[in-house]
């Protein structure tokens, strides 16, 4: 196969694009396709902070490695979840996050959870009812409210995280089949921000996870290949393997599912009418905006995994 | 496994709703299930006319069976589609409906479509680009035609189709993938009619496709096992296997899908803002209602296939 630009051999075969790229060309495709989202989706500009959630894997570094090189302003934000797993998940993941921002001389806050809050997320997750079988609810709550606190403590306007399309079709897969109203009108590659909440985006949410493992590997980032133990017989995962086999019969099927939800919500599809923003007040044990009554639901949790027993 | 009713043993085990009967109890649970759907969805009363779509199969007939038994003025119609697929599959599927009719005293009124439109389904698709591949799309909208036409000819008020969950979650999940936002405002148990439109509903919407069968079985009605030959690789078909491969793992779930998505479409989740009908006029050609400019599209498709090559 040959690269559709330059006509040397093609490393990378994208089917549903119908495109074939040499290394050359597909590390600069990448860049060219990343820009085109960030300005279709408005994400951000040259003029905003953004904080990139790195996790050590190849999508977020790939992210860092992105914005860096259009010239974005991006700091990372690594967060120690204290997981093991036999396989020493979270120091080995923070190791490949240090060694990227230092080889590029990059800002990089490192954030513990247990050192911040006295329980890692395996500890949370034992002494709360959302960790019930897993600890995901549990690290996703924390991983929310952590990321927001450093938006908001450090100035920046922006969270990007690295949720490639696979990610999205997946959990855009999960709340259809749950017709989760809620979360289908917040899905999308920007969730906006409010007073003391950072605005979310997704630059990735466009690219399919081979394709950024191909980016990540063609320059040479070097990331943490294994998955994070708990995920492992997840929903989301068994989700993702009927995407990929719907997707080897359809190529392409994964994007258009998505692309098209995206479209179908702007065209009010999903919108209630009489909708609104939910009511947001401030946390009065952190500060954070929630629409929770009370505290927000991380403190509340905190709360709770600070009890005796 | 016992019966849940009676302590006998069960014949029948719907794990999605923890319930296993005894062909006795599970003859009865069939029509006050169908009748507890009928009256939830408004879909016809005992005063009402109601024409039956029967092809033959499992669920047709069932479904035929039950509205007598229930009490409802039901009628059938049997339309002639002229498809052999190498098992004689139209003339013996007339042969299954004509058995059913005449033992229970009932009213079956056929229409041949080669007889009354001078060309079979396969004859029609072959000469229409709707049938490149599949006369499945030219054989939808022919038998709306049809049937249409003779509900309003004869005086039906209501049209009945033996569409099953199964049926009902596949076309759910392809309208999803595809974000086809017409046609989920359009799905559901009940499609309101207009002047010259009958109302369309689905009393079997919430059974499994197995119950059909199970139903049918004890019942003792006999019926057509083989599927329509074109049938065979359709996306509908491959659907199916994806509902049933998470049904395996998740009892109830093509249920939970159904119903969670009728309720958000309750809660106008797929309302466009200023949403309205659309705009209906009667097709010169047949004087059906239709939405499409100038002549129906089926009357379109039949002056197309009288054109001579």
């Amino acid at each position: 196969m040959k690269c559709r630009k330059c006509g040397s051999k093609a490393v990378v075969n994208m089917r549903q694009h119908k495109l074939a790229l040499c290394k050359d060309d597909y590390l600069a495709w990448v860049p060219e396709q990343t820009e085109r989202f960030i300005l279709k989706y408005a994400m951000f500009t040259r003029g905003e902070k953004i904080l990139v959630a790195v996790s050590g894997g190849k999508d977020s570094l790939s992210l860092w490695d992105l914005l860096d090189r259009l010239g974005y302003h991006a700091d990372g934000l690594y967060i120690g979840l204290g997981i093991d797993g036999g396989i020493g998940y979270s120091p080995s993941s923070l190791q490949y996050a240090r060694h990227f921002a230092e080889s590029g001389g990059r800002t990089l806050h490192v954030v513990d959870v247990e050192g911040q809050y006295g329980a890692s997320i395996p500890m949370l997750a034992a002494g709360n009812h959302r960790g019930h079988g897993r600890p995901c609810a549990v690290c996703g709550l924390t991983k929310r409210h952590v990321m927001n606190r450093v938006a908001r403590d450090m100035g920046y306007d922006v969270l990007a995280t690295g949720h490639n399309l696979d990610d999205e079709a997946a959990v855009l897969f999960g709340n259809v089949l749950t017709w989760s109203t809620d979360f289908l009108r917040r899905q999308g590659p920007v969730l906006q921000g409010a007073p003391g909440l950072a605005r979310k985006v997704k630059p990735l949410c466009r690219f399919y996870e081979r394709e950024m493992a191909a980016y990540a590997m063609l320059r040479g980032i070097d990331y943490i290949y294994e998955e994070c133990p708990f995920a492992e017989g997840s929903t989301s995962i068994h989700h993702k393997e009927i995407l990929n086999q719907m997707e080897r019969e359809h190529p392409g099927m994964k994007l258009s599912f998505y692309l098209r939800f995206l479209e179908a919500r702007a065209q009010g599809l999903l919108a209630r009418p009489g909708d609104s923003s939910p009511d947001l007040h401030l946390c009065p044990a952190c500060g954070q905006p929630t629409s929770a009554p009370g505290s927000c639901s991380f403190c509340r949790m905190m709360a709770k995994s600070r009890t005796p027993a």
